[in-house]
């Protein structure tokens, strides 16, 4: 078996005076708290704190940025264990999968996830040994032995990582009985919910029926009207914020805003209610809860969120198959000036606003979204996204917005992942490649060492902090 | 105070071999006379070469990089002593202005506005502490007594900026009074205006009858007819060529080009008198237009200008209170190749035309620019303008056209600035910028110091020279 | 005269950390046989294997890389020699658009073309003088001497560049008797078409029914009816692949995929037929010759490439004074997300089916291309495309899609090229920057050596005869 080594200048620039400053910013923010405003991890891991299951189950079966490399090289998802939502037989094994996973690793070499996992199999579970076809099954029973004991359980894990505050995603209907058994419990780690209302604003869906019931249900009572979805909308939010909330998110397809009349609105509903809604109605209602988030947001203070450009599902017989988020959302050129036109010039002013803006489309940073940005006082970047949440993605990312928007417009880092245990090894990762990016600005005379200092600061923890208010927000009690 | 510092190997990679030769290439350079082919200052100031006023009026108010990135953290405009239209109260103690923004001043941090103010700072004022907080009213005093001396005098600081020419930016309706009054003195500098008529090609504009007014009175003349108007724009561009004017610019949103007929122009610009041209017979008219103004090019020898793709104006409320102009034009997607078809196929090839392309989108560097300027003979690549008039956007405008266009199709540096005393170091990045690029080429080997030698000196003096026939024109008498 | 040196670090970065690493690397594949899977030699170069002509005729004449750089400077096609379609006089000495050439050389600095060029100097003819004016005619003799010799005849050339296959392109149309009489001589150099139906395709081109006329003559009957053109299509394939072939090729504006009813089909069949096809009906019926294409791959195994996205002659007049392929060839934006979804969702997951997207937008590769192909199994992302086949287009081709796609979602590289001389100095310059890409990851410990070394055979040699399957298909006998 190889000996696995994590370098300590790992991901800096190979010239050293470039590495040396690089390491010196690093240090100074590798210990601070990691804070979370936003990922997927399930709050019922930590409101149950029950242990981990198996290696595979932890680390394969539920990351589709790994089991997707392994597809698109010709594997079958059912060999990975993922399972079929029509119950067909899959691997059941899962030594069987962490071998067919181990002996195609080399896939995963110059990409994130190889770096996040060889990040949480050193530190997080003590592995020291590549892992390939031969160290597959050592390395499986080495994790296995971890998660059996007291010191991974969830909990622990999240004390030992340093979490400050740990965001979920939740639907609107989500009752949050998860958040409020932690809550409740002894424990005080912060983990708190996000309000992601989308199902209910996609009125050409055939589901959206079925999810305004959901809402209707934990609303209360029927919702027969625009104004009726409004006021359970706002009642829903107050409900989050008492349950600790300070933001919410919007997946749309492109960020289009615009604010229809009371009657249109109204109409539009009723057509969705009536089941007649088509694409470009949802399109326009989309376009119109937008501004009602932004109108709440400015109003009760929630930091509001614009994830745009991903086309979902665009493998129609994996989604089938396996459903939502197996690897095959795929993103779509984007548009900010125009689409964002309304929703800036009506809130984007406001002193109580924050949006945060996220993007899959590279070209818009420094065409439109650093412009943006660095002028109307409500917008922040977020951090690269996704498929940029990466070494080379992120350095563009400070390359292509710095120069016009600054740092300081920008909402620090977030590692929206659902794989727990790699939290520590995404932010470790952005700290050093800020640093890195920061060191060049200092060994290029660009910026000087105690600019760099503030500057790794406010990447690493005091913008994140800033953005989502989390030092405003007590923690709810 | 802390002291401020410009390190002599600024902006130069950190790397010791590829530092070397940057510097030695800087250096054949650095000391080259200024050439601004486009720029935005008022000709007035060397007209009456009247004092600069104190500090924030010269640097701050009218400048909307600095004033769009405070108000972008929640400053108001107001508090920064931007003149509002209506003329209600604004900041009026300079002192409390700049006061301001020597508090936000980090905020500048890693951005060109950054190191051009600290270049201002330290080589046209002298200042030898960084603004911050504390240094605030030393430094204001430093400057304010600069600028009540003799060797502040506009006219003198151009001579010491060792300009060789300065470009305005005019409107087909300018009389050019000022730039007569500087060549009727006695100073000798080279000051040339450029003619931009945009405002009288926007036909659904409401302020376009008033243009056409201002144009009819200053040809002598009412025009009531397409062909009026074309016979009007081409004395006029006579009479601009007769004060110095070596070019025209041309901003639209999109570069759309499209010969009309003589019937259709005409019945378009009817429609324009009676004041029911839409916004789609603008998009025409301006299409035609720019055919027309490529024409006149290839008879008068005038070098065209476009620069597409700023949405004007994005916050409106900004343009309602305070004007155009305010930090608030955001860049839009941009298309070339179908776009400028026709123009290209008119007169792309002609041997007397020259067109100048600038964009804010940097998608289309590589994708159409670079192609287009590599095959048209007409077509020279302006430099990175605007939100990337910065080292990673210089940098990028470098990297995505040379290997395509090679650097003889580009059109050298311009400012494009309306701070009259940031010229130099604009320049002067520019020059650093370029020299560390061809540095690394010839640290990669891909070209040797002779071949980097020339370059440096094309990119720094000979191409905008040559681009605008500097040479050709004789300095007017 | 000036010395021409070709450094052997050259195109590796400066610092010595990964320069170091960089020569190791390169080292370890500079010697490995060259696999071209896509090109555009002429067959008949190697089946007469007839002496090159002289100099100009060999280098400037054909290569539209070199004449459009200096058409775009200013000099005049015929000029160079380049022949009209009118037949009309052109320059006809080929020492003087030789001397012309060489006085204008220094526009090449920094492009991929001057590279190879002066690779192809030094190592293919022995030259060790800079091209410039005064070395022209001093170089001319010595290349012209060598093309004398039988070394230089083509198969030599061939023999001693280490080519194991090298691929043609060849429309439909073609009869393959070039490459017959290569296979039938005693000379066992690989050589084999690729499939290229485009012209068939573009129902609503002037020229479709002479197209058709010489399809149905070279399959033996006329084609009256869509059934009759797909089978005869099939046809026309196994043909190819009798004769070697492994591939198809595909050119469209836009990658637009969408199966046709077949009664649709055959509606836009007998429309092409009649002559009454409009660019829509074209644009319908390539995006269903695509899924025909995708369909008939699923089945006979051949590899399907696409290469969208380029605006073909754009200058008209250069088109019609002296036809296509003059360098006036524009890329325009292009959509891969949505165009392909019927195409990926039919087959994108088909094992036996291999599909090599190219594209000339690189602001496709992170966003559209690299999660496609690392997502579909069939999904292949083709080297950095014709403008970008250069150091930083490679370079940047390379750092966008590495993180989400892999490498082994890549296709390896391919010249493209029709400049038969000038293949080794591509393929060197290829694998230089491979080398150096990789040697940057493990100085940064982004992987280590093992895996570079593995990454750098995949990226020169292993991976091009997996996508292309040349390990499955014997030499035709």
């Amino acid at each position: 078996m190889e000996p696995l080594e994590l370098h300590p200048d790992r991901f800096f620039d190979a010239d050293p005076t470039r590495r040396r400053i690089a390491r010196s910013l690093y240090e100074e923010v590798r210990d601070l708290p990691i804070v979370g405003p936003h990922g997927h991890v399930d709050p019922g891991l930590l409101a149950t704190n029950a242990p981990f299951p198996e290696p595979a189950s932890l680390i394969i079966i539920p990351d589709h940025y790994i089991f997707r490399m392994l597809y698109s090289r010709g594997m079958r998802l059912e060999d990975l264990g993922i399972p079929r939502l029509d119950g067909r037989p899959v691997e059941t094994n899962p030594r069987t999968i962490w071998q067919r996973f181990a002996d195609h690793f080399y896939l995963f070499a110059g990409t994130p996830t190889g770096a996040w996992l060889n990040h949480e199999f050193y530190h997080v579970f003590g592995v020291r040994h590549r892992l390939d076809s031969d160290s597959a099954m050592y390395i499986y029973d080495q994790i296995a032995e971890c998660l059996a004991s007291p010191e991974f359980l969830p909990r622990a894990l999240f004390d030992r990582f340093n979490i400050e505050v740990l965001t979920t995603t939740d639907a609107a209907t989500a009752s949050l009985e998860e958040h409020r058994s932690i809550r409740d419990s002894d424990w005080d780690g912060r983990v708190i919910p996000c309000f992601r209302p989308d199902a209910l604003f996609r009125i050409a869906s055939p589901d959206w029926q079925q999810e305004l019931d959901a809402f209707g249900r934990i609303s209360g009572h029927a919702i027969g009207s625009f104004d009726a979805f409004i006021t359970a909308l706002e009642r829903r939010r107050a409900f989050f914020r008492s349950m600790g909330a300070v933001s919410t998110d919007h997946a749309v397809l492109e960020p289009y805003t615009h604010a229809l009349t009371q009657e249109e609105a109204e109409a539009l509903f009723q057509k969705a209610l009536a089941g007649t809604a088509t694409p470009a109605d949802q399109r326009l209602f989309e376009a119109h809860m937008l501004m009602e988030m932004a109108r709440m947001s400015v109003e009760d203070g929630m930091v509001m969120q614009i994830h745009p450009g991903s086309f979902r599902n665009h493998n129609q017989q994996i989604y089938r198959d396996f459903g939502p988020d197996k690897g095959a959302d795929i993103p779509i050129r984007t548009e900010f000036t125009r689409n964002l036109y309304e929703l800036c010039n009506a809130y984007g002013s406001e002193p109580n606003f924050t949006l945060v803006l996220f993007t899959l489309d590279e070209s818009t940073y420094a065409r439109e979204l650093a412009p943006l940005a660095g002028h109307y006082p409500a917008l922040r970047l977020g951090p690269a996204w996704w498929f940029f949440d990466s070494i080379e993605g992120m350095t563009r990312y400070r390359r292509l917005t710095t120069e016009t928007a600054g740092i300081y417009n920008t909402a620090g880092f977030n590692d929206d992942t659902r794989a727990f245990p790699s939290i520590p090894a995404r932010h470790d990762l952005c700290r050093r490649v800020d640093a890195n990016y920061l060191a060049d600005l200092v060994a290029r005379h660009v910026i000087d060492l105690s600019d760099a200092r503030r500057m790794i600061r406010a990447l690493s923890y005091d913008l994140v902090r800033e953005t989502y208010r989390l030092d405003r927000q007590a923690q709810p009690t």
